[in-house]
């Protein structure tokens, strides 16, 4: 139940999934330097590893508990948490005048994933503070900034979900108290509190920005907070991969097919559990790319010193997010639910942590919007608002880069290709028809809303990796430098074609045509 | 967490697609004129909504516990199994001359999905012990038959999935004991043991048959065992879906798409709801459907006069049995994960019971050898042992059903016919190509076995719904009794054409192209 971040994957998809160079030219810091980048994912990886992927498990079996009054963590977490504020992690992206350390959205995303891989529960904890520090950020008005946000940009003091942010530093308790804790499938871990405000006579809370502009406020942040749980998708989905890897190739069962030695071999050499690992590495492959991608476009939308380049990343951004927030985290629950199939019956039982994986990732596709409320988004308001021309600017940069991409040599090339274009004219045709159905009919549209998005998605993830191919074909025919690695990367790009990115074109029914059928029985005949 | 057998679908599952007209034919003792079977499946469905479903989430919650060395079932579980044995439920399919009722496995298999629906943990004591009462019913001497088999088919001795069937009737214990009970993910109520054998001395066991025989005994029934896990995953998802169901009719969120009224409707509303309740109802009626053709045939293999056909029964029943096993169970993982998703944040919290069955669920794609395994055995045994001409046939009878379809008038219809043709034109192509691949590259056959049997699910899944759309259409023009349900029949063949069906074709792709990359890299490079 260890825990090594990717780190060779993680830079392969900065690089060139994400297009992390676009960023460079325009750092004037010096924060986006080959060096300094090895440097902060290499300590950040370190400290997941080491202090925080061992808590994991022993979090999940002993879980929070409710003491008093008092929330406990699990034995070690709050040492951990310790070392996590005490070498600056916490501060990470948040603006320098508030003790923050400016990187990077996309650099931070890299870091966060580490994170979440080591364990979910614990990294919510930063994510929620990440949110309320945003907010004040943003809207919080100079005293409020001054007052919180220090404490906060260091992770001493911390953010949930509700509004627990005032606390007086001179020592009195607000009148709230958690009731208490949700006995939850996963993330056991993390308090999720049932709280009573207000019981001692009124709680004490304070306005940030204008009365009754909260929810266009959280509207600002959501972004952020989307891909942060499109990623705990990816980062969920690694954890069960590579601890579904290292029991396949400890793990000895049954002769070898094909082989005349009769004698039983790690399963990693049976072909089905070979389909069902290069599943799981090949969707987290893809779906890590685009998620660095959303991240990337992200920080260039606040970046870019000319201003209709901001607006045209920011409406790819916009486009995005939903996309990742809901097809990373289906992928996380597809690939948790293998991690554990390829454990057989080792998988049920508690102890070897991969049904820990299922469980815990099963929230992902639930809470910051359920994926049925991505899926709307991504067809009312990010179709909506332009007829699909945020779209259709991202299928012309796909389409592009097919084009170049069958500019090489090879079967490998050839095959990424014929797939890719496949999944973008199934793509073209499904955001076409979606369009004209949004206002045709908006219940039919809403219907099929997401099967499109997962048609977006996989087709979206291919055109990351088909990305990667292109820049691990101009390396291997530069150099035999990392040309093992580079292979491998072809191979995950080409595996992905034919086992993800092939079932693009069948989703276009589901999508347009299915949305019909949806209303025709009565509610109580469903 | 209630539930209600869906008694008027069962029915309609037994006689419109799974033709049990055909073993009625052959009834002699009239167990299947239409007045018996209401009243057994109605018995049955009183006791498994009343006293058995009732269990089910207490049952997780406690758990069974060891006691001093002993078994302790939850709360309850004694009695219900009990009034189990005490309606001779047990005794249901096994043979009169043990005191059996001589039932045939379609109606068996019907009555089993109540009991598995109602908990799946308590009716996996039962499932062991039909293994059991079957091996020794077809390899027992007549002393053991004798001396076991009136205990075990009333269901007062129960079997295991080990050897523990001796126990001396004088009362001496044998020597063996429970170390411990396993910590699982789910079926917290069913006691997994980890067992010690002989500490005291030796533990006695009896020889059933010949020695070095007790895989080959296995085989014999693996038919019986595979379908029974198979149906399970129809019955898990059954559950999940009624309660996702009552859910969405009873909370009330937001306002409706397309409606001028603001005020908040019960989610059963909004499409995407919607499309996940139809799509969990359309897969359990399509897998019910098969599940129940598969018993049917297996009666048909073993009571049909004509040898040959008894024979021609047997292939079919050979072929749809890996499908039943892994793609019904498949279903119910992914079933029982969209019952969460539909409740939202409740459906995480342990308290609804939907994460019940997402954690129960997970067991039936491994156990009874895992997907993996029944994929591999269509493709090399039930391909392989006559180059694909079992599967040729079902192909020409689903063809023929589809041509039946098509005489109806009406766009439903129409739809119908295209989708399952699409399909059975995919599979027709992929069992070719998957019969000339395992003589040329086994190990990429071996790849492709899993969406190549999923693909065998979708297709024949969507065989039987359309033979129970053309029932539906008959009914309809033959006059107004039932049209409600038959239209409703004929509206989930047709969601399921748009939803499920329309996937087929987009697998032939990884199930033949896809194998061939499952090598491309090393162990240590996956």
């Amino acid at each position: 139940m260890t825990y090594a971040p990717p780190l060779a994957e993680m830079r392969f998809a900065l690089e060139e999934m994400a297009g992390l160079g676009r960023l460079r030219a325009l750092d004037a810091d010096g924060h986006l330097d080959h060096a300094t980048l090895d440097q902060v994912l290499g300590e950040a990886a370190r400290l997941a590893r080491d202090a925080i992927a061992p808590l994991n498990h022993s979090g999940d079996r002993a879980g929070s508990r409710l003491d008093n009054g008092v929330v406990r963590t699990p034995p070690g977490w709050r040492q951990a948490y310790g070392a996590f504020v005490e070498g600056g992690w916490n501060a990470l992206p948040f603006a320098p005048e508030h003790g923050g350390q400016g990187m990077p959205w996309a650099v931070a995303t890299a870091v966060h994933e580490m994170w979440e891989s080591a364990s979910l529960a614990f990294a919510l904890c930063p994510l929620l503070t990440a949110g309320a520090t945003d907010l004040l950020q943003a809207h919080g008005s100079e005293a409020q900034k001054a007052k919180y946000l220090p404490r906060m940009v260091e992770g001493s003091w911390t953010g949930t979900m509700k509004s627990e942010m005032p606390r007086d530093p001179a020592g009195a308790r607000n009148d709230l108290r958690v009731v208490s804790l949700e006995n939850k499938l996963g993330i056991h871990a993390s308090p999720t509190c049932v709280m009573a405000y207000g019981d001692d006579g009124g709680a004490i809370g304070e306005l940030v920005g204008e009365e009754n502009r909260g929810l266009e406020y959280m509207f600002t942040m959501m972004n952020n907070a989307r891909l942060a749980v499109g990623l705990q998708g990816v980062a969920i989905a690694e954890r069960a991969f590579q601890q579904a890897r290292a029991y396949a190739l400890s793990r000895v069962q049954s002769r070898e097919l094909g082989s005349r030695d009769p004698g039983p071999v790690p399963i990693v050499r049976h072909p089905d559990v070979r389909r069902m690992l290069m599943t799981m590495r090949t969707g987290i492959e893809a779906a890590r790319g685009l998620a660095y991608l959303a991240a990337t476009e992200l920080d260039l939308s606040r970046r870019h010193p000319d201003e209709a380049a901001r607006a045209a990343h920011q409406a790819r951004v916009d486009l995005l997010i939903p996309v990742v927030k809901a097809w990373a985290t289906d992928l996380g629950v597809e690939i948790a639910s293998m991690g554990v199939q390829v454990h057989g019956g080792m998988g049920f039982v508690e102890e070897t942590g991969a049904a820990q994986h299922y469980r815990d990732a099963r929230i992902l596709p639930i809470y910051e919007g359920t994926n049925g409320i991505q899926a709307n988004d991504l067809v009312f308001r990010k179709l909506g608002r332009d007829a699909g021309a945020a779209a259709a600017s991202f299928l012309d940069e796909a389409r592009a880069d097919a084009d170049a991409l069958a500019a090489h040599a090879g079967d490998d090339a050839a095959a990424i290709v014929a797939r890719l274009r496949a999944g973008l004219d199934a793509l073209d045709a499904a955001t076409r028809a979606m369009v004209a159905l949004q206002a045709a009919s908006p219940r039919r549209a809403a219907a099929g809303a997401s099967p499109y998005l997962r048609l977006f998605g996989l087709v979206a993830g291919g055109h990351v990796l088909a990305r990667g191919a292109r820049a691990a074909l101009a390396g291997l025919a530069a150099g035999p430098a990392d040309a093992a690695f580079l292979r491998a990367r072809l191979a995950s790009a080409r595996f992905y074609a034919d086992h993800w990115l092939s079932q693009a074109p069948s989703l276009v029914h589901a999508a347009i045509e299915g949305g019909a059928l949806v209303e025709a029985l009565g509610d109580d005949e469903i």
